[in-house]
């Protein structure tokens, strides 16, 4: 090795946040932080977070294309079986859920991602970052294969009130936490901050994205859109995987930087969603269709949310919600194996307060 | 569908660079530009630039995982069989990897894509970023298999003046358009983003890591290293795409804002880029190995330089310079097939002037 030189000025410009005279000494796992770290952002190792770096090897294991799945019967049940009411269901789902995952892409790799102080948790950031877009491919694919006029899909969410009021309050999160230049070291900041991780990562991704599928899921159980549904289980299980990253990276956070969350800004955020989401299901189900409701949806939805509020160490705040769809949280496990990350997972949390049901 | 509601304050925060008042009709392909557009971020379709998707697409096709090749040969031939001097090279270029992909990913992920104003450019760019961690998980995958000292190999750049020289170059230019509020509507900062993007798709992807796998593919013709080079010929595939992409990226860029590249400033950059790398090349091969010497490496970066300034419709800055590595594009075809983007570009170029190998 050759002996360290002087000419350092040029490595500060390699570092986040350090502007101090930089350290020739390799990094140590201990300096290392999700925000506000001074650690050298462009060496991997040592870990301080080795968990980061298994999501993100378990997420590469379960890589997958939509080109790969059948799309055949769907395009016979959707234009030959589905009732109307079916069919405004079905083209209003994928019509939000494929605005809302240009812009999930856009927090996690534009707002959030830059914030990390800790390079482990951007490569699985960039993942997800990947995963994002290779949901918009699939529906996408879902848009090519059944023939739907896609500008018409694309642009409902402007349309449609329903659709955008769940857009909106994503992107008010989203345009809050957006700056480059934005001050962690700063607690209200830093609190805003947090607040719209967990909006991002316990609410979009964990339960409106969650849940976001049961719709079609309805169908896949009567035989119908098969295809569809299982590019949606594929999605899922991505999905659930954000959300639990997400959440454990908020309480490192939270750990890391003494941080409590605000209750009545927390509650904001429930009801604020809670809102939305009645506003949507209404929408998508404003006649019934066979073995699914607005109702059943909402409920469904204030069951995740619970489940997601306990999981970040927070009270729940739909007391006595039941799970009105027994069958999600099987669906969520493709082809009939353990869904890990929901069921097991001890292993991923260390936090004894931390329960997943 | 339903109609147009009032309510559309919120709808300019979904918007990127719009400030006016919401269109409520689809999106238009020619509305949307590489920057400064005022199209909705949030429609991918209809492409204006078809070509990106088909990138994407096939950044998809070409899928893989380190984990997949066989590294067993490679530990017997790391400790019994290379030289000292090997040893050396290897070690050497393995640590200007690992710092150079967690850099490229940052410089994509963190700089570039949140300025383009287009989803369909942003969406290979997605996928962009989450190759650049897979690299960098290739990088550890080889540490860990060799059992090399990670942490030592991981801070060597900030140890080696000559790796160091390399990656303070590309974090001047990363630190230039870092800022999510740059001006790109400022004629100087467009100018400067064009060339820093110009630096990071033609020279940093397009030459350095381009030819930065040659000494380990000298080793691998002998027979040495094979599990480790094919690891390479797969992130150089994907490289090769980044290059390609980036500069169509600029060519559209600089037509579209009507922008001509300031010939010093270019000249500038491949000055320095020929400095950095001289000095790269010769203190990894310090000492000579069988088949490999620092002038065959750095007439071949030359050589490639040309054909990445034709590429971008700019002179070759260095005249004359021949082909050093013949193999080396051949290399570059992964099993023997044809590498179809450096080879069949007639396809994915519309521009007369521009021309590969």
């Amino acid at each position: 090795m050759n002996a360290p030189f002087d000419d350092w000025d040029d490595v500060s410009v390699s570092t986040v946040g350090a502007r101090e005279a930089p350290a020739l000494a390799p990094v140590k796992a201990s300096d290392k932080r999700v925000v506000n770290g001074h650690g050298d952002i462009n060496q991997l190792a040592p870990f301080r977070y080795p968990w980061a770096w298994e999501y993100f090897l378990t997420a590469n294991r379960n890589h997958w294309a939509p080109t790969e799945i059948n799309m055949a019967q769907d395009v016979q049940d959707y234009h030959h079986k589905l009732t109307p009411a079916e069919r405004h269901m079905f083209e209003n789902v994928l019509a939000y859920l494929t605005t809302s995952d240009i812009l999930a892409m856009r927090n996690i790799g534009l707002a959030v991602m830059e914030k990390m102080t800790a390079p482990e948790l951007q490569i699985y950031q960039a993942r997800q970052v990947f995963e994002e877009a290779l949901h918009t491919w699939t529906y996408q694919h879902c848009i090519e294969t059944l023939n739907l006029e896609q500008e018409e899909i694309y642009n409902r969410y402007r349309v449609v009130p329903a659709i955008h009021g769940k857009i909106v309050l994503a992107n008010r999160r989203l345009e809050k936490i957006l700056r480059s230049d934005l001050d962690l070291s700063n607690r209200e900041t830093l609190h805003e901050f947090a607040l719209s991780y967990l909006f991002f990562a316990g609410i979009f991704e964990g339960c409106w994205f969650y849940n976001g599928f049961s719709p079609i899921f309805a169908l896949q159980r009567r035989g119908l859109m098969k295809g569809t549904a299982e590019q949606f289980q594929y999605i899922m299980r991505d999905e659930v995987l954000h959300c639990a990253f997400g959440l454990r990276v908020i309480r490192e956070l939270m750990h890391e930087e003494n941080l409590v969350l605000d209750p009545k800004a927390v509650a904001e955020l429930w009801m604020e969603a809670d809102a939305a989401e009645e506003a949507y299901a209404h929408y998508i189900l404003r006649e019934p269709i066979l073995g699914y409701s607005a109702d059943l949806h909402l409920g469904q939805f204030r069951f995740v949310a619970n489940r997601r509020a306990r999981q970040i160490g927070l009270d729940e705040p739909f007391l006595g919600a039941k799970a009105t769809l027994p069958w999600l949280d099987e669906q969520a496990n493709l082809r009939k194996e353990k869904n890990f990350f929901e069921t097991r997972v001890t292993e991923y949390q260390t936090g004894g307060s931390l329960e997943w049901d």
